[in-house]
């Protein structure tokens, strides 16, 4: 479940009509995504582990007695899904398979589990060229060895044409904590440094500049990549850690919204300190967004104690996937629940959860 | 991963065009679901785990390692995805959201495990009513109450208008094994007997009425429930059970058939003997489909060794879900990979797999 925020503390009504039909922003994993799951879904299924809205529920099996306990000393596993229904669905740096594999190992890897086994779901439109799903899955292979997971089973089911579209693929994953590891979107403290792994906005940019056609002089990438070993080093090397996300939909904004709310902290933010590549800054300002909005497929927000923040950040930045490591901020005891960033210009704003949909079908 | 048989036994080749587009038939459950899943899946993702082709993976957890091993003394769990796309979502007897949960506890549950956990992963369509989504969701916390299973993580993705169809649900298990049993649709023995639980056709002829609008004295009914109960009183009763499995898409026949390729057994069919009710035959007889091959969905077939058949049979007709359970017919040395069935004229014929696409979008 991933970019859920606690409803109790949105302030503005949601007028009636966004109940009444399915809109497109109710995918943002935004403010209205939160909303529907809030409403719809833990109104009726919640439950200690699905209402806790971490990227992956933690589950305990007990081989002693075969029945779930969450507090024994069984191997906890880490659980998790996701949809993939990006479009186009191959783009410069990488294609829905890959998205589909590293999304899900990511989702296990910020939890701070090593990520074992994949399932994968394919909804299959009538007419879709079986060369391109033969791609997509040599992508998945390739995307399952590097991330070290095996993918152990799977379903096919197809649509007629114009009930789809080409290909949408759920993948779910499991993985195993270590004992005696807990990190939670509750468990940021005032004074703690907060790390972006490197540059933001890559992913949702090139999405969206390949549907618009937007050329640049340096191409735009999108950063999917499997985060697994990098949050293995972090985790060695740094046992302090409180959190760990991958900010997806919805971007580094949404994502520090929920921390902040989840763990009833202020953040604070100075956006000189957050690395932006020039080519993603030129075409958010083509198309009028903000980089703090747009999805990444590669990056991990992480929440650390100041006095560990340091050695956390020279380790990281000594691995490929975290080299444009950054400290962007931190978490304060003022502004509960809010995310206040200091400009460019020397002004301070408020930082809200995406509104609205910004990029539908980023992922 | 469901309804798979081993192509390398397949007589007939298939031209060529059917590797150019996906096509309706593709989604069957039966002979070109396999196809597709052999040349394009498991040509590149092909695993021991996965190239078994059961209905849902084992896998085993070591705590003390951390690494994954598949035959170690740490609990096994069984992994299984499906996604659902039935037409319509709602339908005597259920709705996509039952459908979901009990797809997916029944597939752990054949596999001899436990259902313990469930994550559910939404693609909805712009414009689909909210109200239809709360009566799906409010369908599948009815459904996880009475199978005993907790959804503990889900997600949420939108499609634009036209691109999907309301919605379609992946749902994924996790389940526990007991130490030491092993069941596998490779266990069939020659005298071994075959029962199925109750009368085939239900779900997939429900279906089919609705869409066409058919009407008929006697209501048809979706058969769609959890079979966890009804497995582990069987096997309680019944260690030595060999085989457990549902047939969902594909029916009574595919399953048959994969079990006798799988097991490299002929399997001998009695038609006199296999339950289908009036209204199913009628409404079979009308769209000229035959009950063999159309889907259900809170049935399963079971092979067991000839000594424990009666046993097993009365402890299958004391409960409520296989109150009608039948013996159909036995495993034999014969015709291996066959099945062939003793008609009600008493001729025999060879009950193929479905070959093409009988019922779209029947789950």
């Amino acid at each position: 479940m991933t970019h859920v925020a606690d409803f109790d503390q949105m302030t503005c009504p949601t007028p009636r009509s966004q109940y009444e039909r399915v809109l497109l922003g109710h995918g943002s994993g935004g403010k209205l995504s939160a909303d529907l799951i809030q409403r719809v879904f833990l109104a009726e299924l919640g439950n200690e582990v699905l209402s806790s809205l971490e990227d992956s529920a933690t589950l305990s099996l007990d081989s002693q007695t075969n029945l779930p306990n969450h507090r024994n000393s069984g191997p906890r596993i880490a659980f998790t899904t996701d949809s993939f229904v990006v479009k186009p669905l191959f783009f410069p740096g990488g294609d829905i398979g890959k998205l589909a594999v590293h999304g899900t190992v990511n989702d296990l890897a910020v939890a701070g589990a090593t990520p074992l086994y994949l399932s994968a779901a394919f909804i299959l439109e009538e007419g879709f060229a079986i060369e391109s799903l033969q791609r997509i899955v040599v992508s998945m292979r390739q995307a399952c060895d590097e991330a070290g997971v095996t993918l152990v089973t799977g379903d096919t089911k197809v649509v007629d044409r114009g009930k789809g579209d080409e290909v949408f693929i759920t993948t779910t994953g499991i993985g195993l904590h270590a004992a005696n590891r807990e990190l939670s979107i509750r468990n940021a403290r005032p004074g703690d440094q907060i790390i972006v792994s490197g540059t933001i906005g890559d992913h949702g940019m090139t999405i969206m500049s390949t549907r618009e056609g937007i050329e640049f002089e340096t191409a735009l990438e999108s950063d999917t990549a499997p985060l697994n070993d990098l949050t293995r080093v972090m985790l060695d090397a740094c046992p302090s850690i409180r959190v760990m996300r991958d900010p997806t939909r919805g971007g580094v904004s949404s994502t520090l919204n929920e921390l902040a709310t989840a763990s009833k902290v202020g953040i604070s933010l100075d956006e000189a300190s957050i690395p932006v590549r020039a080519e993603v800054h030129s075409a958010c300002e083509m198309l009028g967004l903000d980089p703090m909005y747009v999805a990444n497929e590669g990056k991990l927000i992480v929440v650390v104690p100041e006095q560990d923040c340091q050695s956390l950040l020279t380790v990281m930045k000594q691995h490929s996937r975290g080299r444009d490591a950054a400290v962007i901020g931190s978490v304060v005891a003022d502004h509960t629940g809010m995310v206040v960033m200091r400009s460019l210009i020397g002004g301070q704003r408020v930082v809200t959860m995406l509104a609205g949909e910004q990029l539908p079908r980023i992922c």
